[in-house]
């Protein structure tokens, strides 16, 4: 019988929820959104675990972020964390797990999922991504397409080709961000589908479409294959070797624009990556004024802020917004910040210029 | 040969720079303004020096400030410190200490200054005071009026009466906080200056208009008077009890807006009273873009905002302003205020929301 493993992507070094998110305390291990207890990883492996329990679950991450990632998933058992020696994007990424989990059990049905995104809907996530195993366990590799509710040009699309059975759908081919105008032609067509970054595969399959397509990527991988047979040692030897002269090229490039035919399941199930403190106020709880706010935050004739403190001493902080609105306002142990909610987007601004001043520790 | 003493009136609750100020670290005991090292009740001290030494100074305050205020002048003696038992409002407070000054020096004549001003020019604004003591120590109770800037409707004006030496006038009336047409046509007028809140006089003419005037304080005042010629312990003792029952007025309407005549002093030595905000960003040193910045404070295309770091602890915060104008950003360490500087005003909605919640320590 097949089994249905995970392979939750947890790399992102993302600065778009700075001052909350640093290095060392990427997005995937903070808990933002509405359910604002759990991390979003830890959110992430509770989700699916109807569909795989935790010791099918592979977590791949940097070397780095080992420690902080095995911290936050106490439940999954120590191999589970795969500890990248380099950044090399999500194909290698995926290749490399893919290759691990293909040697535990030649027939595992692989489901890829980003660890840093919001679910609305759970039990309709859980569903399609079901269906999503079922197609690619028989099928060629699969994906989940979110329908769209706005014309984003920060997005992926795929054009839905014909219907192969039931919702699931041959993907006509992959967009890259579009321009604006073509974007919403694509929302008004109906026939486009945001690329969720989720992947379902037969092991066999995908490394079967990394040969094909990225054959640089194949023999690396099969280095690390040769050398796991002499134990772990000579494994994680050749693992550190091997894995700075991968390419570096993502999944969606390296393999899935490439590769034919490629199946995508309709996802409509409250999706949000989660890209920046204005997606967080827009899925936050309001208030009746708009604002989303957190415990020590307090709000007098302001309007649709965003305030929260997120600082991780305990200490007592209270927050006090009078007379603005439309407001991010994030503070931290070490670090403030106040930016519109329109341009959420440019906290990077904030990241790059204190990593030019040299204040390492605070970003 | 009469001598110049300063009685510094200490007792401000003022809420107007909270987060920064406290019912325990109220506004003089705050280092705001350009000024920035020192606070403001120590530069107040600083400023007079040249006109008064440290053991000709007394300072009122209330008791639960005592320790605070002795602790940011270490220059004073230990009896300069005036803890007043209850908040009677400054008539009391000021015919309190002009008692202490007569009974040490029956020819004392004295100058009462606000702790927590802001003065630009020290050479002229020391000139006015030696004109004002001048004036004072042979002739009527003297203030200084500062020329008037703009039509400001939250001061007292005084209209300027006939000169009687280079530049002493009588004050031909009070007028307390006028509508914004009055205020224009005082300010066009050119016979009209702002209260200061400075007051000279000899200590025996001041304490006769308060017995002319407010002849309840007098007795009050008398009984300490005479509980003093019993030891130190007695006069603490009588003033504790007394005081609760003096009349709650102010100098102004008490004597100053009753007694003929006063002279005026015209000063114009870069006054300000520092009311709010507002007022410290207008005085602070701007960068290119009009940003008012603490040392800690990185502001990116956003513009004439005051972004303060007022913590106490030394624990480094970096605060970050991005896209944002005019606001200030008040950063302490158990509280962050976001206001727009035209809106200053109303950081007293802060303070009573907190103290409706029962937050006391935040307040």
């Amino acid at each position: 019988m097949q089994q249905a493993y995970a392979v939750i992507l947890a790399g992102g070094s993302g600065t778009r929820f700075w001052p909350a998110s640093r290095r060392l305390r990427p997005k995937q291990l903070l808990s933002i959104g509405p359910a604002a207890e759990s991390s979003l990883i830890a959110t992430t492996v509770e989700r699916i675990e109807p569909l795989c329990p935790p010791d099918r679950i592979l977590v791949a991450t940097g070397a780095h972020l080992v420690a902080a990632t095995r911290a936050a998933l106490p439940q999954l058992p120590s191999p589970a964390f795969l500890g990248e020696p380099s950044a090399r994007n999500t194909a290698a990424c995926i290749g490399w797990a893919t290759a691990i989990l293909r040697r535990r059990d030649p027939d595992a049905v692989v489901m890829v999922l980003p660890s840093d995104h919001h679910i609305g809907d759970v039990p309709e996530f859980r569903r399609v991504l079901a269906q999503a195993l079922a197609s690619a366990s028989d099928g060629p590799i699969t994906t989940v397409g979110i329908r769209p509710t706005r014309p984003e040009t920060g997005y992926g699309y795929l054009e839905l080709g014909p219907e192969t059975t039931a919702g699931v759908h041959v993907v006509e081919r992959f967009v890259e961000k579009p321009a604006r105008a073509r974007a919403e032609a694509y929302v008004a067509s109906g026939r486009f589908l945001w690329n969720s970054g989720m992947f379902f595969f037969r092991a066999e399959a995908m490394l079967e479409a990394i040969a094909a397509h990225l054959p640089e990527l194949a023999r690396g991988l099969d280095r690390i294959e040769s050398a796991a047979m002499a134990g772990e040692a000579a494994e994680a030897a050749e693992t550190r070797a091997v894995f700075p002269s991968l390419p570096a090229i993502s999944i969606d490039h390296g393999v899935m624009e490439r590769l034919q035919p490629i199946h995508v399941v309709r996802g409509d199930f409250g999706w949000s990556d989660l890209g920046s403190w204005e997606s967080a106020w827009e899925l936050g709880r309001k208030d009746t004024t708009g604002n989303v706010l957190g415990p020590s935050a307090i709000a007098l004739d302001a309007r649709n802020n965003y305030v929260q403190a997120l600082g991780t001493t305990g200490k007592k902080r209270v927050l006090v917004a009078i007379g603005v609105d439309d407001l991010c306002i994030i503070d931290t142990d070490d670090a403030l910040l106040v930016i519109p909610r329109n341009r959420a987007q440019d906290v990077r601004l904030a990241v790059e210029h204190l990593r030019d001043a040299g204040d390492e520790e605070l970003v």
